[in-house]
Protein backbone atom coordinates (compact mmCIF):
# COMPACT_ATOMS: atom_id res chain seq x y z
CA UNK A 1 0.00 0.00 0.00
CA UNK A 2 1.10 3.40 -1.25
CA UNK A 3 1.83 5.91 1.75
CA UNK A 4 -0.27 8.31 2.10
CA UNK A 5 1.31 11.73 0.87
CA UNK A 6 2.00 9.87 -2.71
CA UNK A 7 -1.58 9.72 -2.98
CA UNK A 8 -2.16 13.25 -2.91
CA UNK A 9 0.96 13.61 -4.88
CA UNK A 10 -0.27 11.44 -7.68
CA UNK A 11 -4.00 13.39 -7.51
CA UNK A 12 -1.37 16.54 -8.15
CA UNK A 13 0.07 15.03 -11.26
CA UNK A 14 -2.97 14.01 -12.89
CA UNK A 15 -3.93 18.07 -12.47
CA UNK A 16 -0.60 19.29 -13.82
CA UNK A 17 -1.50 17.20 -17.00
CA UNK A 18 -5.01 19.05 -16.90
CA UNK A 19 -3.58 22.30 -17.08
CA UNK A 20 -0.83 21.25 -19.76
CA UNK A 21 -4.53 20.17 -21.82
CA UNK A 22 -5.86 23.41 -21.17
CA UNK A 23 -8.33 22.59 -18.37
CA UNK A 24 -8.50 24.11 -14.83
CA UNK A 25 -5.98 21.89 -13.09
CA UNK A 26 -8.08 19.72 -10.52
CA UNK A 27 -7.21 15.93 -10.44
CA UNK A 28 -8.58 13.09 -8.48
CA UNK A 29 -7.80 9.57 -7.31
CA UNK A 30 -9.73 6.81 -5.68
CA UNK A 31 -8.01 4.41 -3.55
CA UNK A 32 -9.32 0.89 -2.25
CA UNK A 33 -10.61 -0.52 0.78
CA UNK A 34 -7.01 -2.42 -0.21
CA UNK A 35 -5.25 0.77 -0.33
CA UNK A 36 -5.44 0.56 -4.61
CA UNK A 37 -6.05 3.11 -6.98
CA UNK A 38 -9.25 2.37 -8.36
CA UNK A 39 -10.04 5.58 -10.35
CA UNK A 40 -7.57 8.39 -11.58
CA UNK A 41 -8.80 11.52 -13.08
CA UNK A 42 -8.84 14.92 -13.86
CA UNK A 43 -10.64 17.97 -14.66
CA UNK A 44 -11.96 17.16 -18.58
CA UNK A 45 -14.46 20.06 -19.52
CA UNK A 46 -13.02 21.67 -22.11
CA UNK A 47 -11.37 18.31 -23.69
CA UNK A 48 -14.77 16.33 -23.27
CA UNK A 49 -17.16 19.52 -23.98
CA UNK A 50 -19.56 19.00 -20.94
CA UNK A 51 -19.53 21.72 -18.12
CA UNK A 52 -20.26 18.32 -15.63
CA UNK A 53 -16.97 16.30 -16.32
CA UNK A 54 -15.12 17.36 -13.03
CA UNK A 55 -12.48 15.09 -12.01
CA UNK A 56 -14.08 13.52 -9.43
CA UNK A 57 -17.22 12.84 -11.11
CA UNK A 58 -15.35 11.37 -13.77
CA UNK A 59 -13.50 8.91 -10.72
CA UNK A 60 -16.32 8.09 -9.38
CA UNK A 61 -17.74 6.64 -12.55
CA UNK A 62 -14.44 5.33 -13.13
CA UNK A 63 -14.47 3.37 -9.68
CA UNK A 64 -17.47 2.67 -9.99
CA UNK A 65 -17.12 0.68 -13.26
CA UNK A 66 -13.83 -1.15 -11.98
CA UNK A 67 -15.67 -2.48 -8.91
CA UNK A 68 -18.83 -3.00 -10.43
CA UNK A 69 -20.62 -1.85 -7.53
CA UNK A 70 -22.80 0.82 -7.53
CA UNK A 71 -21.48 2.45 -4.58
CA UNK A 72 -17.86 2.47 -3.28
CA UNK A 73 -17.98 1.47 0.02
CA UNK A 74 -14.66 1.76 1.99
CA UNK A 75 -13.11 3.73 -0.52
CA UNK A 76 -11.45 6.75 -0.10
CA UNK A 77 -11.37 10.11 -2.57
CA UNK A 78 -8.46 12.36 -2.79
CA UNK A 79 -8.97 15.69 -4.86
CA UNK A 80 -6.61 18.59 -5.59
CA UNK A 81 -9.71 21.12 -4.71
CA UNK A 82 -12.42 21.32 -2.58
CA UNK A 83 -15.54 20.01 -3.86
CA UNK A 84 -18.29 21.85 -5.39
CA UNK A 85 -21.98 20.74 -4.44
CA UNK A 86 -22.85 18.78 -7.66
CA UNK A 87 -19.42 16.69 -6.89
CA UNK A 88 -19.85 16.81 -2.74
CA UNK A 89 -23.31 15.68 -3.32
CA UNK A 90 -21.86 12.38 -5.92
CA UNK A 91 -19.37 11.49 -3.32
CA UNK A 92 -22.35 11.25 -0.76
CA UNK A 93 -24.57 9.25 -2.77
CA UNK A 94 -21.43 6.84 -3.72
CA UNK A 95 -21.28 6.13 0.12
CA UNK A 96 -17.12 7.39 0.04
CA UNK A 97 -15.38 6.83 3.14
CA UNK A 98 -12.85 9.23 3.56
CA UNK A 99 -12.34 12.40 1.35
CA UNK A 100 -9.03 14.43 1.13
CA UNK A 101 -8.74 17.31 -0.27
CA UNK A 102 -5.58 19.86 -1.11
CA UNK A 103 -6.51 23.79 -1.62
CA UNK A 104 -9.89 24.85 -0.47
CA UNK A 105 -12.00 26.88 -2.84
CA UNK A 106 -14.34 29.71 -1.35
CA UNK A 107 -16.12 30.59 -4.20
CA UNK A 108 -17.28 27.08 -5.87
CA UNK A 109 -16.44 24.83 -2.63
CA UNK A 110 -19.29 23.13 -1.14
CA UNK A 111 -17.90 21.40 1.59
CA UNK A 112 -16.31 24.19 4.05
CA UNK A 113 -17.86 26.77 1.91
CA UNK A 114 -21.66 27.96 0.63
CA UNK A 115 -23.80 25.41 1.49
CA UNK A 116 -21.20 23.20 3.64
CA UNK A 117 -23.13 20.03 1.95
CA UNK A 118 -22.02 17.61 4.57
CA UNK A 119 -23.06 19.75 7.91
CA UNK A 120 -26.82 19.49 6.48
CA UNK A 121 -29.14 17.70 8.29
CA UNK A 122 -30.73 16.12 4.82
CA UNK A 123 -27.79 14.58 3.64
CA UNK A 124 -27.87 10.53 3.58
CA UNK A 125 -24.04 10.20 3.89
CA UNK A 126 -21.25 12.23 5.26
CA UNK A 127 -17.25 10.89 4.63
CA UNK A 128 -14.65 11.71 7.18
CA UNK A 129 -13.19 15.11 5.73
CA UNK A 130 -9.37 15.77 5.26
CA UNK A 131 -8.74 19.78 4.13
CA UNK A 132 -5.73 21.11 3.18
CA UNK A 133 -3.37 18.26 2.45
CA UNK A 134 -0.73 19.15 -0.08
CA UNK A 135 -2.28 22.60 0.02
CA UNK A 136 0.28 25.13 -1.23
CA UNK A 137 1.12 23.05 -4.51
CA UNK A 138 -2.19 22.60 -5.33
CA UNK A 139 -2.94 26.92 -5.27
CA UNK A 140 0.09 27.52 -7.13
CA UNK A 141 -0.77 25.34 -9.98
CA UNK A 142 -4.27 27.03 -10.00
CA UNK A 143 -2.83 30.76 -9.67
CA UNK A 144 -0.27 29.56 -12.10
CA UNK A 145 -3.16 28.15 -14.45
CA UNK A 146 -5.14 31.77 -14.02
CA UNK A 147 -2.22 33.59 -14.36
CA UNK A 148 -1.75 32.42 -17.92
CA UNK A 149 -5.46 32.98 -18.92
CA UNK A 150 -5.28 36.40 -17.76
CA UNK A 151 -1.93 37.35 -19.48
CA UNK B 1 -43.81 23.67 -29.88
CA UNK B 2 -45.83 20.90 -27.53
CA UNK B 3 -48.00 22.58 -24.71
CA UNK B 4 -45.81 23.29 -21.14
CA UNK B 5 -48.17 20.54 -19.32
CA UNK B 6 -47.38 18.18 -22.00
CA UNK B 7 -43.61 17.78 -20.62
CA UNK B 8 -43.85 17.22 -17.75
CA UNK B 9 -46.78 14.69 -18.72
CA UNK B 10 -43.71 13.04 -21.14
CA UNK B 11 -41.17 12.88 -17.33
CA UNK B 12 -44.32 11.27 -15.74
CA UNK B 13 -44.08 8.94 -18.36
CA UNK B 14 -40.32 7.79 -18.10
CA UNK B 15 -40.84 7.96 -14.42
CA UNK B 16 -43.24 5.34 -15.01
CA UNK B 17 -40.82 2.84 -17.31
CA UNK B 18 -38.58 3.31 -14.27
CA UNK B 19 -40.46 2.25 -11.95
CA UNK B 20 -42.07 -1.09 -14.50
CA UNK B 21 -37.72 -1.91 -14.04
CA UNK B 22 -37.79 -1.51 -10.56
CA UNK B 23 -36.29 1.69 -9.98
CA UNK B 24 -37.26 4.57 -8.12
CA UNK B 25 -39.90 6.32 -10.48
CA UNK B 26 -37.92 9.58 -11.41
CA UNK B 27 -37.94 10.98 -14.85
CA UNK B 28 -36.70 13.96 -16.80
CA UNK B 29 -36.57 15.23 -19.60
CA UNK B 30 -34.44 18.59 -21.21
CA UNK B 31 -36.10 21.22 -23.79
CA UNK B 32 -34.42 23.35 -26.10
CA UNK B 33 -34.79 26.56 -26.02
CA UNK B 34 -37.02 26.20 -29.62
CA UNK B 35 -39.00 24.11 -27.99
CA UNK B 36 -37.63 20.43 -28.64
CA UNK B 37 -37.21 17.78 -26.28
CA UNK B 38 -33.69 16.98 -26.70
CA UNK B 39 -33.03 14.53 -23.49
CA UNK B 40 -35.16 12.16 -22.43
CA UNK B 41 -34.22 10.17 -19.17
CA UNK B 42 -34.84 8.12 -16.13
CA UNK B 43 -33.64 6.63 -12.90
CA UNK B 44 -31.22 4.05 -13.66
CA UNK B 45 -29.62 3.65 -10.44
CA UNK B 46 -30.62 -0.03 -10.38
CA UNK B 47 -29.82 -0.90 -13.77
CA UNK B 48 -26.48 1.05 -14.20
CA UNK B 49 -25.54 -0.61 -11.00
CA UNK B 50 -24.59 3.74 -10.40
CA UNK B 51 -25.56 5.48 -7.44
CA UNK B 52 -24.99 8.67 -9.16
CA UNK B 53 -27.56 7.72 -11.91
CA UNK B 54 -30.30 10.03 -11.66
CA UNK B 55 -32.55 11.27 -13.87
CA UNK B 56 -31.65 14.83 -14.19
CA UNK B 57 -27.57 13.81 -14.76
CA UNK B 58 -28.75 11.28 -17.37
CA UNK B 59 -30.34 14.30 -19.15
CA UNK B 60 -27.67 16.60 -18.96
CA UNK B 61 -25.03 14.36 -20.04
CA UNK B 62 -27.32 13.65 -23.10
CA UNK B 63 -28.46 16.87 -24.39
CA UNK B 64 -24.50 18.27 -24.45
CA UNK B 65 -23.85 15.52 -26.36
CA UNK B 66 -27.16 16.56 -28.73
CA UNK B 67 -25.81 19.96 -28.75
CA UNK B 68 -22.07 19.04 -29.05
CA UNK B 69 -22.04 22.57 -26.26
CA UNK B 70 -20.51 22.57 -22.65
CA UNK B 71 -23.30 24.24 -21.30
CA UNK B 72 -27.17 24.45 -22.04
CA UNK B 73 -28.03 27.77 -22.02
CA UNK B 74 -31.61 29.02 -22.79
CA UNK B 75 -32.70 25.09 -22.20
CA UNK B 76 -35.37 23.67 -19.60
CA UNK B 77 -35.34 21.13 -17.53
CA UNK B 78 -38.14 18.97 -16.37
CA UNK B 79 -37.98 16.58 -13.67
CA UNK B 80 -40.79 14.35 -11.59
CA UNK B 81 -38.83 15.30 -8.19
CA UNK B 82 -37.19 18.00 -6.63
CA UNK B 83 -33.59 17.39 -7.69
CA UNK B 84 -30.46 16.41 -4.69
CA UNK B 85 -27.73 18.23 -4.34
CA UNK B 86 -26.02 16.38 -6.99
CA UNK B 87 -28.22 17.24 -9.19
CA UNK B 88 -28.79 20.56 -8.15
CA UNK B 89 -24.90 21.39 -8.99
CA UNK B 90 -25.12 20.06 -12.12
CA UNK B 91 -28.29 21.79 -12.93
CA UNK B 92 -26.36 24.93 -12.14
CA UNK B 93 -23.03 24.14 -13.97
CA UNK B 94 -24.67 22.96 -17.22
CA UNK B 95 -27.00 26.59 -17.04
CA UNK B 96 -30.06 25.06 -17.09
CA UNK B 97 -32.56 28.35 -17.55
CA UNK B 98 -35.63 27.12 -16.47
CA UNK B 99 -35.99 24.06 -13.50
CA UNK B 100 -39.64 22.82 -13.52
CA UNK B 101 -40.34 19.76 -10.69
CA UNK B 102 -43.09 17.64 -9.58
CA UNK B 103 -42.97 16.52 -5.63
CA UNK B 104 -40.93 18.16 -3.43
CA UNK B 105 -38.05 15.88 -1.88
CA UNK B 106 -37.88 16.86 2.27
CA UNK B 107 -35.43 14.09 3.13
CA UNK B 108 -33.11 14.54 -0.15
CA UNK B 109 -34.30 17.74 -2.06
CA UNK B 110 -31.72 20.58 -2.29
CA UNK B 111 -33.95 22.96 -4.32
CA UNK B 112 -36.82 23.99 -1.23
CA UNK B 113 -34.97 21.89 1.61
CA UNK B 114 -31.91 20.95 3.05
CA UNK B 115 -29.06 23.17 1.09
CA UNK B 116 -31.40 25.01 -0.58
CA UNK B 117 -28.51 25.25 -3.16
CA UNK B 118 -30.10 27.87 -5.40
CA UNK B 119 -30.30 30.24 -2.42
CA UNK B 120 -26.60 29.74 -1.78
CA UNK B 121 -24.58 33.34 -2.26
CA UNK B 122 -21.59 30.86 -3.73
CA UNK B 123 -23.94 29.47 -6.46
CA UNK B 124 -22.67 30.31 -9.81
CA UNK B 125 -26.03 30.03 -11.73
CA UNK B 126 -29.12 29.76 -10.72
CA UNK B 127 -32.12 28.90 -13.13
CA UNK B 128 -35.90 30.10 -12.98
CA UNK B 129 -37.70 27.68 -10.00
CA UNK B 130 -40.76 26.39 -10.82
CA UNK B 131 -41.67 23.42 -7.93
CA UNK B 132 -45.20 21.49 -7.61
CA UNK B 133 -46.16 21.31 -11.40
CA UNK B 134 -48.22 17.82 -11.61
CA UNK B 135 -47.13 17.31 -8.14
CA UNK B 136 -50.13 14.66 -7.40
CA UNK B 137 -48.98 12.18 -10.05
CA UNK B 138 -45.71 11.97 -9.81
CA UNK B 139 -46.29 11.81 -5.41
CA UNK B 140 -48.50 8.99 -6.46
CA UNK B 141 -46.02 6.81 -8.38
CA UNK B 142 -43.56 7.51 -5.52
CA UNK B 143 -46.22 6.00 -3.07
CA UNK B 144 -46.97 3.05 -4.67
CA UNK B 145 -43.30 2.35 -5.53
CA UNK B 146 -42.72 2.55 -2.29
CA UNK B 147 -45.59 0.51 -0.89
CA UNK B 148 -44.87 -2.08 -3.07
CA UNK B 149 -40.69 -2.30 -1.33
CA UNK B 150 -42.45 -2.15 1.54
CA UNK B 151 -45.12 -4.96 0.81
Amino acid sequence: MAVVTDFMAEALSLAGQAMAAGEVPVGAIIVSPDGDIIARSENRMQRDNDATAHAEILAIRQAISVLGTSRLVGCDLWVTLEPCAMCAGAISHARIRRLYFAASDEKGGAVEHGPCLFNQPTIHHKPDLYGGISEAPAKQLLRTFFATKRG
